[in-house]
């Protein structure tokens, strides 16, 4: 296996170690990767789309991702991790995974997802994209000096980080252009990572730093693989927000349009926050 | 044990047949209930609440739910079922499972669930209740004469159901206040169910009537089991819009708040629809 020079193809590669259960298990196992830690172990969109990764490498897939849930049961560790997926119901045209990342036996991650054989049908966008600025006429944005951060060209419009970290009270709405720094080509999984690439909604609802962790996150993907073929490695526009913080943890919503105004995926995230 | 005069309560009664297994494992029978069917066997409300009643009964559980996905593998058969529910993660305040429901040895349904001990910390809406007419000024809405329909009292303020059938565009909004026509106690499983009380976003939009089947359902709960004791029985607002119609697949969000202005879940659903 040639390694690819993509970053991101770096960190989700995983080595089959068996896919011919008889449950049909695909059994796997992969590496966190240097370039895509977060400041204790790696970005969660890493990690939830090498969950994803499982399952688009397994032989028995049936069709493209339509839904993904990872549930972030404790912090993954810097080294190797095994893998499993497995189809828990294949029907005609969907079918239905279940997938687990361990660390030395012990289960780290939880996730399944729906995959199905698309037909053309009545296709509308109801949410529409903002009307913002271009991506061309924006210069990149700092982002705090974390190996993942590197790996995005983030051009923000509007919430991106508070200017002062002042507990001055702000609003949880972020609009930004990004793109994988290397231009790589839009896919399942980095669309995956994409829709956990806005910042914690605690920072700029208080404008203020408190530990969090992502404890839950899903993905519906509203294009097939052809609407991501033609997009290349160019800038997607994302736009988040909170709903709602009590007592411990708050929700993020978001969508991922390309410059089109395609709706790419729709994404919300449960997060743990502390005080 | 004494059968609860509440057609809910009856609905997600499960018998234990063993939680002590070495894996934690905690496994359940019960029994798909008449009053809450749909078009073709149960209503998915009701499933996805049964699911979690798994977790709510195992003797292991920690904390109260914060994120619930249900995946609608199949359609539940009418009759009996088996759930199987794992605590596959337990973190000092944290829980994860992973829970399956089966018939006759056959995968119906998956989920996960995240449940936690939860501290009193900053907490605040940002998505804040529409202003809309009170739930005493209007009268019971007319619903399609299914048994899970009349169980609840549905006042339907804007995108209830089309008017006219008749193939004319519309929007999918929703908005209605709803509560169970017992007015049972909410908890954390009737909520549940609650968050799928919407009907069809496809319905709406294209004012015709297509076959559909919801094939994934997150619910994040933003309040806990004090905040539920406190509404008794009462109406919740209730809002529901789809994000986007494509190839067989449409989304829904909604969001479900107290009368007070507590948001109590909000919730995201993907739905197989045909043509």
């Amino acid at each position: 296996m040639t390694q690819s020079s993509f970053d991101f193809d770096q960190a989700i590669a995983l080595q089959t170690l068996d896919n011919l259960g008889n449950s049909g298990e695909g059994r796997y196992t992969g590496s966190t990767h240097g370039a895509w830690l977060n400041m204790v172990g790696p970005f969660g969109g890493i990690t939830a789309a090498v969950m994803l990764q499982a399952v688009m490498q397994h032989p028995g897939r049936l069709g493209n991702p339509v839904s993904l849930t990872v549930n972030f049961c404790a912090g993954v560790a810097e080294g190797a991790f095994d893998i499993f997926a497995r189809p828990a119901r294949t029907n005609r045209s969907t079918q239905h995974w279940t997938i687990e990342l361990t660390q030395a036996g012990v289960v780290v991650i939880t996730a399944t997802a729906v995959t199905a054989v698309r037909r053309a049908t009545f296709s509308s966008v109801e949410s529409h994209m903002p009307v913002v600025t271009a991506a061309a006429q924006l210069s990149r944005s700092e982002a705090p000096r974390l190996p993942w951060t590197q790996r995005y060209d983030m051009r923000a419009l509007t919430g991106h980080l508070p200017a002062v970290w002042d507990g001055r009270e702000g609003d949880t709405l972020s609009q930004m252009w990004v793109r994988d720094v290397q231009e790589r080509q839009i896919d399942f999984a980095s669309l995956t990572a994409l829709a956990d690439s806005f910042f914690p909604r605690v920072f700029l609802r208080r404008q203020t730093f408190v530990p969090i962790g992502t404890v839950s996150m899903t993905v519906y993907f509203h294009a097939d693989a052809d609407e991501l073929s033609a997009l290349g490695g160019d800038f997607i526009l994302g736009q988040a927000e909170a709903q709602c913080f009590f007592n411990g943890f708050f929700d993020q919503s978001a969508q991922l349009w390309s410059k089109a105004g395609l709706l790419l995926a729709t994404t919300h995230q449960v997060v743990y926050f502390k005080e």
